[in-house]
């Protein structure tokens, strides 16, 4: 951290063409660094929080770009130090000119995520929340938004320090028993310790179970649309996506693979697969594709089995399924599964409890529908979205969306359990308090209270430039 | 013009995620929509100029994003009128939120460059400085970078007013004579008035032939590599390239077909176009790609004719470029030609007078090198250059880049020979005075003293959004 008196800069909007090009930087001198090529107003004179129209002028006196600059005076900035940024015209080439005349005239290029480390380093915001940022920028519909914001806000901080601050008052009690060693007191009531321990191994369980949830509104649910040729797989794939295309495809950064769509059902984003495109592609050479496609197939959280009433008898699908979970053998164990009745406008009395099947199709997981006709497929969108929200409640809890935190929350709770069992058998207040004090770190390392330079490095190393 | 007092707003960033997403806002009540979801300040009751922090909330008071509004207020804006810009996270999912949130309260979507248009309408600038606008977004390396700096700042168009206003001074005379119609008097001195066309027709010669040199510096110039199988003209190209590689890469947005490739020498592009490539491509099924290469070599500035030393005896060597020629006919007119003597390393007693032929090859045009080596790489880049800016002073020159500059330049040239030889014939007044005024239409037509809805339609619709 001793870098951090020197002055960033980096390009702080999307690379490409665009009318507007933020470049940012941020230091104790970063005002005075610009303001030596910056004319029309003295930047160090002028007052935090104020916007002023100049002209950048290079070593040599050439004007690179006229611009408005905003200054903000420590602490009152993102990062809590003094900090400028320049809104220049949005040519790629007039930025890169910019920044390389500021990197030759006191100030460095800043890392990715440099800008939120000095925030969270200067105490603007804890890791959590730093996290929360990036998360906010990749956030692509309602849910992940939501998420993000959450957590920007505190919510998930404040509950762990709440837990990690009740903790840290009994351990000073267990600390206090170590000091007096031979005395053999006990200062912590040891029914109170294992009651709080209880308490807050519930509220940390109950975290870890929302990890799978915030999982998929984080990554989308990866969904298999399967069934024979002709099944009308494609259609009843345009069917779903149809009045949700334009909406998909306005959100720039989607991927689209070819045999891959995106389609948002009350935020929730269900990325469909297409096994008809899987075929397809297996024509051509790209057998790397397919390989990556197959995997694709496996880890996902959904099947949509789609059968055509007028082709399919009973026997004929529980077979077709029965085949293509064998190949896809990894999908028995995990995906839950929906049944498509298709093309039922052509036999319209078709019994669908013929093709019940105990243990694999019934009336909750199994739909009638007629693609072609869109009959049907709002229903199936509400089953697809019951499946993933089976426990509605879900919705208003503190979510966990980040890989790290539910690896810190994990070895929090184990290390509690640890203590648990340790209270359980009479451990020596030594070893309960180490114990304690590995599940105390555990939960120190989601919000930064403990924090070591290699995990604010692959932190912050995945945030983007200028951030 | 009558939906002026609509506010408009339009996302000013690049599309795509970055650190910072900018939203732009212009209009009389531009303030007051942004304000009443705006939370954290009184948007509507502080200076202009100055930067607040606050939340953008929806109309279920739902946070959207935490953001930074920039407030202007007329005529201290770009616009000229009340303004805003809202610096939110760079997510494309937030930015479109708030976007369509302000589009149902009030504001419409900006068409593109509309904001600039209306700064053209307020007198911010002149049309050409507009278009300035444009091409400094655009400016992809410095010598298209300075171009548009200077017709930005108006030296361009300060020569046209005045050229202008010139004329009008005079024909104002003329058109007096009209006033007395039958008496036949004389106010407009002709020697004098032939004089001044005279004059102003070769300031606009001046103009119209900086257009091909603007015309290079903006799209680059296109050099065709051609020579036998062997001759080294890919590894001529990759010696060529080797430097400034990663410069070229480093700007996005720069057009990477297979078969070209940019190279900056001292500002000026060259477009590198290998030929070897399109033999490569033939192979292929894409016979469209190949007929628009052929277009491209047909449409070349510059032949850069490599050949081995070790194989080509003069006669062969001669041989091939007829050959060449003939298959591209018309690149025999309008091309400079210029020939790389390669692997001299492996002859280097080659006598290259040997090569010389009367009106194809000499010492002026033929380059020994190893490209291998690189040896006389800086020589080729060098002797590129100087092909393309034969006149050096063309550089301190004011030039035209604008296909409507050119051709408004044109017609106002047209009009105004017109009357030299109306002038010469003795041709009415009331016929010298129309092509007078078609002159001076014309003229007006660059900086938009004269100007159509249409004209700035098709202006502005080439800008991108948000600008």
């Amino acid at each position: 951290m001793s870098q951090i008196n020197e002055t960033i800069v980096a390009i702080a909007t999307p690379p490409g063409q665009g009318a507007i090009g933020i470049i940012r930087f941020s230091g104790n001198v970063a005002i005075e660094i610009v303001d030596k090529y910056f004319f029309g107003k003295n930047l160090s004179k002028v007052e935090g929080n104020t916007v002023h129209y100049g002209k950048i002028k290079n070593e040599e006196d050439q004007m690179l770009d006229e611009c408005m600059a905003t200054v903000f005076r420590a602490p009152r900035s993102y990062t809590k130090e003094n900090s400028i940024e320049l809104s220049c015209h949005g040519s790629p080439y007039i930025l890169s000119e910019i920044v390389k005349l500021f990197i030759r005239n006191g100030a460095r290029m800043a890392k990715p995520g440099e800008f939120t480390m000095r925030a969270f380093l200067n105490g603007q915001l804890d890791l959590s929340q730093a996290e929360a940022v990036a998360d906010l920028i990749a956030a692509e519909n309602a849910s992940t938004h939501d998420l993000a914001l959450k957590q920007l806000r505190g919510g998930f901080s404040n509950i762990i320090k709440t837990l990690r601050q009740e903790l840290i008052d009994f351990s000073a009690l267990i600390e206090l028993e170590l000091d007096f060693g031979e005395e053999d007191v006990e200062f912590a009531d040891r029914t109170k310790l294992k009651t709080l321990v209880i308490k807050i191994q519930k509220v940390m369980q109950q975290l870890i179970q929302s990890f799978q949830y915030g999982n998929v509104i984080k990554n989308g649910v990866a969904t298999v649309i399967a069934g024979r040729p002709n099944a009308g797989k494609s259609t009843l794939l345009n069917a779903l996506l149809n009045e949700d295309r334009a909406i998909v495809s306005d959100i720039a950064g989607t991927t689209r693979d070819t045999i891959e769509e995106s389609l948002n059902i009350e935020g929730i984003k269900f990325r469909l697969i297409d096994t008809a495109g899987i075929r397809r592609a297996q024509d051509a050479i790209e057998k790397i594709g397919v390989a990556k496609t197959k995997e694709k197939i496996n880890t996902s959280t959904l099947i949509v089995y789609v059968f055509d009433v007028t082709e399919s008898k009973p026997q004929d699908l529980w077979d077709d399924v029965h085949e293509f979970l064998q190949v896809n053998e990894d999908l028995q164990l995990k995906s839950k599964k929906l049944f498509v009745a298709n093309k039922m406008d052509l036999n319209p009395y078709t019994e669908l409890e013929s093709y019940y099947k105990d243990g694999l199709i019934d009336a909750k997981n199994l739909l009638s529908a007629s693609a072609i006709n869109k009959m049907n497929i709002e229903a199936l969108k509400r089953l697809l979205y019951q499946n993933v929200i089976d426990n509605s409640e879900m919705l208003d809890q503190t979510i966990i969306v980040n890989n790290r935190h539910f690896e810190a929350l994990h070895n929090a709770s184990t290390s509690l359990s640890k203590v648990l069992h340790g209270l359980d058998i009479g451990l020596s207040p030594d070893l309960v308090a180490m114990d304690i004090r590995q599940s105390l770190y555990s939960l120190g390392e989601i919000t930064g209270e403990i924090s070591s330079d290699d995990l604010l490095e692959s932190i912050f190393s995945r945030f983007c430039i200028g951030k």
